[in-house]
């Protein structure tokens, strides 16, 4: 077992009200860099930002390195397209950040991207991954594949109140770019990357054909941008036995009707419950009132815990305020 | 804690005779790549090449991994100048392999990779840190910077019988085409590794004296490459608190005298016997008889092994076993 994670960077996060992964779009830019630090060390080591917002909602990274801590899960990075640099180790599958959508082919390199996650996909040994992926503006890329795709256009977000007209927008101005109309790209998944999609995205589903391919199980870690992800996968005409695990969060998030696109694309559905209801913690109370929702394969390291019969979602809750310690410890400066 | 392995490659290694890191030149350049993934998978994942020996004897990377598996150590792998790619995750310090020393100028960007090893030295987290190194043809270089530094000039080998006579010719080629004497670099540790060295020794001794500056404690993990990384922070004038910890395979070698190197620079030594004799074995046999002894910090990993209560060095070799068949499992072609 292998968590593997996938970061990235599209300008499309640097439109106004997108993402709430990081308040200020300057900060925002560290965020999957910061990111992959922390779930490698445990804490931001060199990223000039710790994600977590003014209300004081970590990171999912810090719920998903609370997880890999207590289960002992070995991880790994890929960077698809990082904007900034990262001191966690990666496999570096792509060398270019997305662009913003509206301003048309955010990932030129698209294919490049697919096939080198495909490669190192098929050549993990272990029997099972689960792949998640950080991306500030991610949902916005992941309705621009959905839609080009033909799928069913609807996504989950960090923000508690769901910008999706917002959303739509940014999405119809890339289509319009591309001089392309919803569904027009069905079947060929890297023609949905190249015109209104992401890096991240691109190398999620290259690794998820690959690992399928050698025979590895794969759970897709994350909400509507993993389904975005299975999306791809599924016009690219793959055959694959794909899980989606994600978070309560984002199950009862009723904008996303996630297990509803889950079921569009024969995804078996989990949701995994945290239990922060009640917690007197600010970063599980955020979580309860809709902020972040999932990411960085929040969704999935959930489940395993889960499924660990020897460790429980009280010792989850209890290294995740270890962790939230750590990461806000005195001394570290908190700039989003 | 964490186990880092500092990784590249030097031109030097393709000189007949110099080092048992694999037996052909054109796979040996791939050990490394290899020795990575083996820890960061528990196998070679992409690397053409599994680094075990016509007779058996594998990369210490297996040692490693079997200690890192049986403690649940956290590890990080440095890029500071591969010829192959990885398909393990790293944080790049350099962009270039080393060049054949006898031809001069080897490596001519030392300066930066010490200086970002230095950064990523400075900014990791752990209390203390175990580095150890993979880049064949690596006791020769250490040779050559030990030589231009002044230092005593006598190094260990991954052969039975060290080819001393032959290294010290090679490095005598090197400070003739840099117009050097022994000692000419006393003081200046970057042009004793532009002189004489390798990328890998540029980026151990920088990512020691960023740790030192940090407050972090720094267990240097191998042989006489090591010290020679440690002769570099010397010369540096860091005022560094650094522990040399070797196998009992380098320590029992009289031709490297490592003991003696590490009182010279005022290093902490210790020599851990992982107890390979009489076992029925292919790969402890061969260490016994004299092969690899060391590398990829095995030295560092087994010294965790002994301080750590609850795992002896039976639990170990037990783990190794496993490792080793993993490796070498059926449909693997081994092409060393």
């Amino acid at each position: 077992m292998r968590l593997v994670v996938v970061a990235g960077n599209t300008e499309t996060a640097g439109i106004d009200g997108i993402s709430a992964a990081g308040a200020d779009p300057d900060l925002l830019v560290h965020t999957p860099a910061a990111d992959l630090e922390l779930l490698a060390y445990g804490e931001p080591v060199r990223a000039p930002v710790v994600p977590v917002s003014p209300s004081g909602c970590p990171t999912p990274a810090v719920v998903t390195r609370a997880a890999t801590e207590l289960l002992g899960v070995e991880t790994l990075a890929v960077d698809a397209g990082l904007a900034r640099p990262t001191a966690a180790p990666t496999v570096v599958v792509g060398d270019d950040p997305g662009g913003d959508i509206r301003e048309g082919s955010p990932v030129p390199d698209a294919e490049a991207v697919y096939g080198a996650s495909r490669r190192l996909g098929r050549s993990l040994p272990n029997e099972q991954i689960v792949v998640g992926e950080t991306i500030p503006g991610g949902t916005t890329t992941a309705l621009g594949v959905l839609t080009a795709l033909g799928e069913r256009a609807t996504v989950s977000s960090s923000l508690p109140e769901n910008p999706l007209s917002l959303k739509r927008s940014v999405v119809e101005a890339a289509l319009a770019a591309g001089d392309a109309a919803p569904g027009d790209a069905a079947g060929d998944p890297l023609a949905a990357v190249r015109l209104a999609g992401d890096p991240v995205l691109a190398g999620v589903a290259g690794l998820a054909v690959g690992a399928v391919e050698a025979g590895t199980a794969v759970t897709l870690a994350g909400g509507t941008q993993l389904a975005a992800a299975a999306a791809l996968v599924w016009h690219a005409g793959v055959d694959a036995d794909l899980t989606l695990a994600t978070t309560s969060f984002v199950a009862d998030d009723g904008s996303a009707a996630v297990a509803d696109l889950a079921a569009d694309l024969d995804l078996a559905f989990r949701a995994t419950d945290p239990g922060f209801a009640g917690a007197d913690h600010p970063a599980m109370r955020a979580y309860e009132a809709g902020e972040a929702k999932e990411g960085v394969g929040m969704g999935g390291a959930l489940a395993l815990v889960d499924e660990e019969p020897d460790a429980s979602m009280a010792d989850l809750r209890a290294r995740l305020r270890r962790v939230y310690d750590r990461v806000l410890a005195d001394g570290r400066e908190v700039r989003q």
